[in-house]
This record gives C-alpha cells, sequence and structure tokens, in this order.
C-alpha cells in the first residue's frame, strides 16, 4: 500500500542514529513534497560524503585531492602540539573555540567495556612512532577524552605509554562535568576546562 | 577546516524537519563511518523518491508507472467511501488499524489560521465534481481531521459543502484516549467526552 520507494527510503534511513523509523517516515513524505531540485541538492551532498578519505596524520576527513586534512596541512599550526580526541564532532567543539593552534590526532569512539580497540592500538601505535621519526618528542600532548571513567583509564595508560614522547602531558581540566560528554558541553565549561588544562 | 562536502552535507540536511545542525552533524560524520556501498544505497533510495508521483483520485503517493495510488486501483476498496485526511502519515495510522477498506483523500496540512490555501480548496472541489460524475453522491465521506479548533472549523465547512454529496457524514469520535486518565484529560477533551457519551 504504501509506494516502494517510500518503503525503501524509511527501511534506510530508519537504520541512522537520530532517525527512527517514525522520524524516517515523516521525512520520507516531507521530501516528497519538496521540490525536486531541493531533493536532487540532498542527494549530490550525500553522494560527495563518498569522495571523503582519512588524513593519514590525524585521522580526521579531508577532501580527496589534498594528502592531509587542513588543519595538519596548515603551515601556522603547531605540530608540536597534539590533542588526542575521540570523535571529529569534539574537533569541531574545540575549533570553535579559536583558542587551539596544534593538530589533533583521532583515536576513535572509546568503547564502554575499557578496553581499547586493535584499530586504536595501532593508531597510538603509529603516533608514537611518528612522533620517534620526527624528532623524538612534542612539547605537549593533550588528552582531549571524554571525563568518564573510561575515558580516565584511557587517559593514565596514554600517559604512561606516551612519557617519554612529550615535554608534558596534559588533560582537559575537570571543569566538564563527570560523566558528560565534550560535545555536549556549554562553549564556557569547554573553554575553561581547555584553559585549565593539567 | 571542515572538509567541504561534510559543510555542504550540513547546510542541506539541517534544514529538513527532525534534524537541526547538531543531528546533520552528527549524521554526517557517522555517514563517513560507515560502509560506502550503505552509503550508496542511502542515496540511491533518496533518488527514488523523485520518482513518485501524486495519485490523481486521492493525492497519495504513487509509484511513476502506476495511474492512481494503489488504494484507489485496489478494486476491494470501496470507492464510495471516503476519508478526507490532512497528510499521509494519517493515511498510515488508519491503514495500520486494518479495519477501514475504503478510499482516502489527502487535503493538506490544514494551516494554524483557520482558513484553507488556495490548493486545499481546489481539492475540495476537485472531489465535489468527482462525486457528481461519478453518480452524484457516495455513502459515506468521514472527515478524519485533527481533533483540534481548525480541524473543528473545517469540518463544519466541509459538512456544509458536501452535505448533499454523500449519505452521511461522519468524523471521528472525540473522548478520552484509552488507557488515559479522566483526572488528566484537558477540560475540552473530558467536555467532549462527557456530552458525546454513549
Amino acid at each position: 500500500m504504501i509506494p516502494k520507494p517510500i518503503k525503501k527510503f524509511i527501511d534506510a534511513f530508519s537504520q541512522l542514529p537520530a532517525l527512527g523509523p517514525r522520524q524516517a517516515t515523516r521525512l520520507a513524505f516531507y521530501l516528497t513534497s519538496i521540490p525536486k531540485a531541493t531533493l536532487h541538492e540532498l542527494e549530490i551532498s550525500l553522494r560527495e560524503l563518498k569522495d571523503l578519505g582519512r588524513c593519514e596524520r590525524c585521522f580526521f576527513l579531508k577532501e580527496a585531492n589534498l594528502k592531509v586534512c587542513r588543519i595538519c596541512g596548515d603551515p601556522k599550526r603547531d605540530r608540536e602540539i597534539v590533542a588526542i580526541i575521540e570523535k571529529e564532532t569534539d574537533l569541531l567543539s574545540l575549533e570553535k573555540l579559536g583558542a587551539y593552534t596544534g593538530h589533533y590526532f583521532i583515536l576513535g569512539k572509546l568503547a564502554e567495556k575499557g578496553v581499547l580497540e586493535t584499530a586504536q592500538k595501532l593508531r597510538l601505535e603509529y603516533l608514537k612512532s611518528r612522533i620517534k621519526s620526527e624528532g623524538g618528542i612534542i612539547k605537549e600532548l593533550i588528552i582531549a577524552l571524554n571525563p568518564s571513567a573510561i575515558g580516565d583509564f584511557t587517559a593514565i595508560m596514554i600517559k604512561r605509554e606516551f612519557r617519554e614522547l612529550a615535554g608534558k602531558i596534559t588533560r582537559l581540566s575537570r571543569g566538564l562535568p563527570t560523566g558528560g560528554e565534550i560535545e555536549f558541553a556549554d562553549e564556557s565549561t569547554l573553554e575553561s576546562s581547555f584553559e585549565h588544562r593539567e
């Protein structure tokens, strides 16, 4: 009874986070009511996501025609300061402050269980060997993981493993509410937490 | 600093209902983390929405290769019973009951102000002339508009205009929602529930 394209759309889009079956259904019908040109733009913008690659230095996203991401490729940024973050949206939150001029390193979202995934271990190994091959020591390693139990646990591990590879190793200070997430912190909390990193 | 395709995606998708800028941002990064084949499926399902047309009888959606929608084209359904509804998702809710075997007629979402839009007036005129040309009278016209002030207002108008075109004109009954409590019912619901006690 529902036209097949609608059904197909709902099935596909209700798999996405932030869109349950109900929202996907409403979205499907909404999209049939907008101009075809607007719908086409959405389609194009979805298609172009496929052209993105990963920055080989920090694992942030980059345009296919660039070798590294815009941050790693920016000569004005200090590559001797590296912030280890969990995910891309944390990078956006920190960038919005406008106060940070170092590089990032995306570790990937930490699992609940407290153990790093193999891919995450490999990323840290890669960071270690990169620091070693690029002078042996950086000025500062900022551990900007979520202020959660597993964040703490991972931070301790990183501090131990990078002890000799960074002049100082800091964490965002505990102005952040324990159990919260960086992505949802209000700007002023995040700012003071960044400022008092320790 | 954000790769252009991500920015473009966020701009386009944050215009959609159910997706604010924050959700669109998270969705963008999420989509870069899933297999390209899955992303491609989403793209296809979005593209295929463009192939949908409007049923010329009831204004529900239909596949391009069909003349009318699956409901209007179903010989088992009674075209002498027509339910006037606001939107496609209302049709889905009623269909889910499995109890209704008539046709639908989509009026379009009622504006807050209480005046029908020109397109909605034209749809009602079209329904009138269709009934006239197909025998002059149908068995039942069900006004399945939302039980709101503007729904009531429009229902009165429709009742007047279709008086001679339907054997009976009904509305979905008003009352306490099943599982609800009298104590928490709003005054107007309780009032109409009392008035129409049965």
